[in-house]
């Protein structure tokens, strides 16, 4: 008799075996091109102790961190990869080399309110590049590669890599005498998209007290990259901004080597803008910022962000740690994705690739034609429950198993086997080896597009 | 100034990454085979309702248990991987079609008092086949041939799977009046190994009060297993006592059923033995159980290990849901092996297979070359730091990236690079496609390869 009804929490993303069997295509085209970059995968614990993890303290994540005793100890769950990768270089650095390329794909825990389409559970995939003392801005430039190549290898085409400078920013409000000021406007100019430059403008001057002629000068150089041409021509307007500012300068060399390298990592031109409105956050990025957007489906934000930092791991060690990387929300776009049908239900999610029916009272020779199947690399189940044939060829119609093979008693005779296509209902009866070809091969047409459609 | 010292809880295993790339080749080979037998990929949250992860409750388990509240939510880590495919299939059944074959390669959390070779967080490697109210005992005559795969495909030569099963067992203490007492014996003769028959015997016959004649009986009927000389020998013996008691009799016929297939299976006689002493815990296996031990290094114990069971997920439904399964330690193997020097060093490690070092200031051309060898397949490293040359070759040695490739102003003129076998230090300059075939044929006879010696 149960006694406790099954559930799974709420927040927590479970999914049925085809939608899992997409996810993990997914995930292994996101190993296959991170490491194609020359990272290495680490695998960190999804706990630590709190006082390592909380280091940096405060802000609206502590609020939402899973954390709790066990005997003597103070644990929490991670919350982001960020934090583990920052005390892992730390603790590790004598015994990594660098620059330090890791790529890592992890659940990471947030109690947040549950609504729909937020998660608790939720899988990050990161790439970092950490430098001991310096890195070369060409890392900066080999991001939108890593981007450009990710989201192709995923099956999307209508994507834009936007990329920006925070010393671009930072610099221009120096220029302006704005710096004090630079947190507000940037926390509301971020609303642009939103609310328009008309509320933008009322916010600046009414609640910060922004002077109209400042609040021009601002709302005119944000909207430099909107009306720009290409990046080459957003570049040649802030030109006209130099000489003013060393550290706007900095940012604008940083931004041209950036675009400037973007053929030779084969990035084509028309999947990339600059874009002055991008910041990312306050506190943490320094320098380049990216964020990638689908064409179609702005409202979603950005899929893919990430930027430049001075010092990943200050609250662990007094060696400086300069990095640049990127994040993609893998459960939220996986999520997105599977709500708006554009996760391509054509590609393969059957557990097998071919059902293999006895049906004679001796197995054997079902058994070996299976093994022989596997030997060569198909992926087989073997059928061998009770029931009517009906049944048995139902079985892999629901579980929509493309090929199914029967071994009765004049096959066996023959030494050839009976195989149906059963999205075609193609029938042949051939040699074991002819039928591994033909299944191979049906296979293969299966196989060859794209899983995220857009 | 750090703030922290970084530190990584103690029971939780953190892998630089040589060692990582090298539990990566495990995992990957793992999904691979579990895959060729029709096993679906599932990952379950990690966490759940302590209700329903404990619904069981009781046992030594539930003290291990990273339980802890969050607002109003009780919840709970999970410890294994059974329980949450007994939630999962029961919250899902009329979603799925059974049988139902998954495997899940996840993490879980005991906290075990920490000692050397113990781990709080670890990874297990299950796989279960589930029916609904009937299974076939075939699918307990293809777990051999996975576990047989699963072993050869990690490189392993030297072990063997033991079988058993629990109906013949206590069919046999039925036959003998012993049931009652078969708790305290099968817990007691699990020793046999460790503390020898003498030692048991006392044990039996003083702390029992089982008469000496049944503790003759019992040793003699355990000792069959090791008297035959093969599992055919084993299945003769236990046929004189057919007729006697039907459980026994069941069992018998299911174990012939295992040991019938298993050449068909693709299970070599060597690797495999009926061994009657295996008796895998109490309460839940209910016929076929397995060991897989490693033939110089019985200490170690089971490293695979499973069985049939007669209802997955009485807790949670009435649906009756018999199934069959085993599973792997991974972080405790990998442990293991590591420690024995029983992983293969000379697989590559290294997170790139090629690092390309620019010699000019314009870096396009180099990575042009990057670009081209990614789209090829290749894990290119891009080194753009600054230093000199011996660092930027230093960095590859340390790495133990197995090329380096590097682009001066004569290569560019030329149309060719020059490439470094980091190994034999032999260099070439060739085109960059000739180039690509050359590591491409290094790489290959690098991966030649087993991960796992012995």
């Amino acid at each position: 008799m149960p006694v406790v009804k099954p559930r799974t929490l709420s927040g927590f993303m479970e999914l049925l075996p085809p939608p899992q069997q997409q996810m993990e295509r997914i995930l292994e085209i996101l190993r296959r091109t991170y490491a194609l970059y020359g990272f290495t995968p680490l695998d960190t614990p999804l706990m630590e102790a709190a006082e390592v993890l909380l280091a940096k303290g405060g802000g609206e994540t502590e609020k939402q961190i899973y954390r709790f005793q066990k005997g003597d100890a103070d644990l929490a769950l991670r919350f982001d990869l960020t934090v583990p990768l920052a005390k892992y270089v730390a603790l590790h650095s004598h015994e990594l080399s660098f620059p330090f390329r890791r790529y890592q794909i992890g659940k990471v825990y947030r109690g947040e309110r549950a609504q729909r389409g937020r998660f608790r559970e939720f899988y990050q995939a990161d790439i970092d590049i950490i430098g001991d003392g310096t890195l070369s801005v060409v890392n900066d430039a080999e991001i939108p590669s890593i981007i450009y190549r990710t989201f192709s290898a995923l099956g999307l085409r209508k994507f834009h890599i936007r990329v920006n400078n925070r010393k671009i920013l930072n610099g221009f409000y120096e220029m302006q005498g704005l710096t004090e000021k630079s947190g507000d406007i940037m926390r509301t100019v971020d609303k642009l998209d939103k609310i328009g430059p008309g509320k933008v403008r009322a916010i600046l001057t009414d609640d910060f007290s922004v002077a109209p002629e400042k609040v021009d000068a601002v709302l005119d150089f944000l909207s430099l990259s909107e009306k720009a041409a290409d990046s080459a021509a957003v570049l040649a307007s802030l030109e006209a901004y130099r000489g003013r500012n060393p550290l706007f300068d900095a940012g604008l060399d940083e931004l041209r080597t950036v675009t400037r390298y973007l053929d030779s990592f084969g990035v084509p031109g028309d999947h990339f803008k600059v874009d002055l409105t991008i910041a990312r956050g306050l506190d943490y990025y320094t320098g380049t910022v990216y964020e990638t957007t689908l064409d179609e489906y702005p409202e979603i934000g950005s899929v893919c962000s990430g930027g430049r930092y001075d010092n990943l791991a200050a609250y662990y060690t007094d060696r400086k740690l300069p990095g640049v990387g990127i994040s993609i929300g893998l459960t939220r776009l996986f999520y997105i994705l599977q709500e708006r049908g554009l996760l391509n239900a054509d590609l393969p999610t059957a557990p097998a690739d071919v059902l293999v029916l006895p049906m004679t009272d001796d197995l054997s020779p079902a058994m070996a034609l299976a093994t022989t199947f596997r030997e060569n690399g198909l992926r087989v189940q073997l059928y061998c429950e009770g029931g009517k044939f009906k049944k048995k060829v139902g079985y892999a119609d629901r579980l929509r198993i493309p090929y199914a093979v029967f071994m009765g008693e004049d096959e066996i005779r023959d030494g050839v086997v009976t195989c149906k296509d059963m999205s075609s209902g193609e029938q042949t009866t051939l040699s074991a080896a002819a039928t591994l070809e033909r299944i191979k091969a049906g296979l293969a047409r299966r196989e060859s597009g794209r899983i995220i459609l857009g």
